[in-house]
């Protein structure tokens, strides 16, 4: 009785989630100090103290009404405007208010857009591998996925394979640096090879080409990384953000796009956006975190304790024979099945209480992702394991 | 260059939305006190104080992964469970976490059960004078919305026209007790007599026909009305809540559903409405303001305050020569324009400062719309322009 796309979808239920479910089980049974759950991106490091104190002197301070109660369908203005002033000092870009709208996680602002954009049979192009859902939100709005394959040695996007993928329906593109599944940060290189394939595109084909970023991994790069601002690169582009992981607040739906008044048609796009947040049922991001992160935007989770868990845990599983990408950002390693099928593999994995994300949950089997936002403890408790698995494949 | 849909929308920008920017601009011109804004369901009464008690006691208490981190898509078990338990105490149910999804809101509510139920084409039935964005929900699923007008006199649903309008691609009606924009709290005997034309379309097509139950406003019912409780009449309800009247948190986004285990495929649809917050990308309600609500559960808004509101301005609008319907729940009045053309009206009352929307936005042109959550004091100082504005009409 319920529609056909969901039924696909309640048949296919998200592998991710899945593992989530089994995780809960396994430890029930075992105790879940056995069970090393590397399956779910859910920051196990507490929000920065920031942010609760923030929550209380707000509650304590300002006024019911204004905290709790309806404001623009954009967002609050003065939470827009101190965004828009901390990104111009990060980046050097010139954004007010103007150019921000506070949504429901980064998941929030790319429906937000994909619903601004598509007419049925838009083509929007993703980079294998991807996160699965933005097939799920790109067929919300009736859209084409056309899934173009990362190089699979640096997993970069291959920009001359995205070249060819291009027609007159490609509406927009969907990157996602530092990535999820594989960690990698896409480089400037990258990136001004991108942008110039779009600007070609557009001018051959008289069309807007906009880039969706999806960046709630930004704040997380290693070793100095930086994560280019790729509005600075090509002018159509707009940027979903989260503070899920930057400041662990996963739960609680936080976040904006970012539309630059240099963008095609602008004024459009932003007062459609706008809408949309209202008619795809968000009416506007939550009120009080909304106020909160504002206070919070030199605050950060603790990236050093990221950086350790990640040297701990990849040194470990090179160290049992696996190989792994090594990741420069984001919070997930991204380790080459021993063997093809990589579910096969994570089946394995689970009798050593092990979990793990198939790759095919992200267009790319062979590879397994692991999610090392967990304590420092379980990463040492699971090395043993891993040690094991390794030896069931003579590693 | 944006979706077409979506260029209709922007042309034609929801007429509240309009006001409530036109209520700032007045207000920037003549001084916030000597505007009357009755255009925005935005309470002016603070929340309760148990809310911000709440907040503080779990920011303090309970960990920041916990409470902040992500958990089940349904929402979290205790909170659901605690939901559930609430509503059994009240109704006399059976419900348990199992029947309660946490949403973003009533519109999230809305939108994730349309999301779950309709194939395009499907039709869904609704009221008039209905909530224009009740329209957009429906057509984001590509279903098609079949207006059926309620009573005129008693602006209770006419359920004769309702048997009329049901067709074989009849997927469900959306029904809204206490009533947005008339205040009519839809009677046992109306829901009696829906449930028993529902009941033989079902049984005449061998459908499932759903009810979708918005009630935002239960809580809002004065001179000890009794809002029927739904599942009770009719299995095949689902019910959409939010906290955002009864708590005064419509910024906060958090409300559920009820998905009650006698609905037809009850365990497809529960699981597809829980993939369907996450796909569109709400993900799930937000954290700490879900387990905040948890613990406010016998809370409530000041609905005496609201009583005192609801006689002052009906009272001064009848004293005025204005003919309205009396409301018996909920926050609005609805009013008969003395003109036939009410935008005229709603013109002419802007010239007094006087800020009402058009029933036209309601799809029922000759009324306007009066939401009484403001202040007593702006309602007193609103009645001598609504006098002088009466005086040109010669009432």
């Amino acid at each position: 009785m319920i529609s056909e796309k969901m039924m696909k979808l309640v048949g296919a239920n998200s592998a991710i989630r899945v593992m989530f479910e089994e995780g809960r089980r396994l430890a029930a049974i075992h105790g879940s100090e056995n069970v090393y759950d590397f399956s779910l991106g859910n920051p196990n490091f507490p929000a920065p103290p920031e942010v609760n104190a923030a929550i209380m002197d707000i509650i304590t301070n300002e006024e019911s009404t204004l905290v709790h109660g309806y404001m623009s369908n954009a967002g609050y203005e003065d939470v827009r405007e101190a965004v828009a002033r901390s990104l111009n000092s990060r980046y050097g870009t010139d954004f007010g208010h103007g150019n921000i709208i506070m949504t429901v996680g980064a998941a929030g602002g790319m429906n937000i857009i994909l619903k601004t954009l598509l007419n049925p049979g838009d083509e929007v192009i993703v980079i294998a591998p991807y996160f699965v859902d933005y097939g799920n939100y790109v067929d919300n709005y009736n859209g084409k996925l056309v899934v173009v394959k990362a190089d699979p040695h640096t997993f970069q996007p291959d920009t001359d394979a995205i070249e060819k993928a291009v027609t007159r329906r490609t509406k927009a593109i969907i990157i996602n640096s530092p990535n999820n599944p594989t960690g990698v940060i896409y480089s400037e290189g990258t990136i001004r090879s991108l942008a110039a394939v779009l600007e070609a595109k557009q001018k051959e084909y008289g069309n807007s080409i906009y880039i969706i970023s999806d960046e709630p991994y930004r704040e997380l790069a290693f070793d100095g990384a930086e994560v280019p601002w790729l509005t600075k690169f090509y002018k159509n582009t707009i940027v979903c953000y989260s503070w899920s992981k930057s400041l662990s607040l996963p739960g609680e739906r936080i976040g904006y796009l970012v539309i630059p008044s240099e963008l095609d048609d602008y004024e459009t796009v932003f007062a459609a956006a706008v809408i949309a947040n209202r008619v795809l049922g968000f009416i506007n991001a939550p009120s009080l975190i909304q106020r909160a992160v504002a206070r919070c935007l030199d605050a950060q989770v603790n990236v050093a304790a990221y950086d350790a868990n990640r040297q701990l845990l990849f040194n470990g599983l090179t160290d049992a024979g696996f190989e792994c990408v090594y990741p420069s950002g984001g919070f997930y390693i991204w380790l080459k099945s021993p063997v093809a099928d990589e579910k096969e593999f994570v089946a394995d994995a689970k009798n050593f209480n092990i979990l793990l994300v198939p790759g095919s949950s992200f267009a790319w089997p062979g590879y397994v992702r692991l999610a090392y936002c967990v304590s420092p403890d379980m990463i040492i408790r699971s090395l043993p394991a891993f040690k094991k698995l390794a030896g069931t494949y003579r590693l």
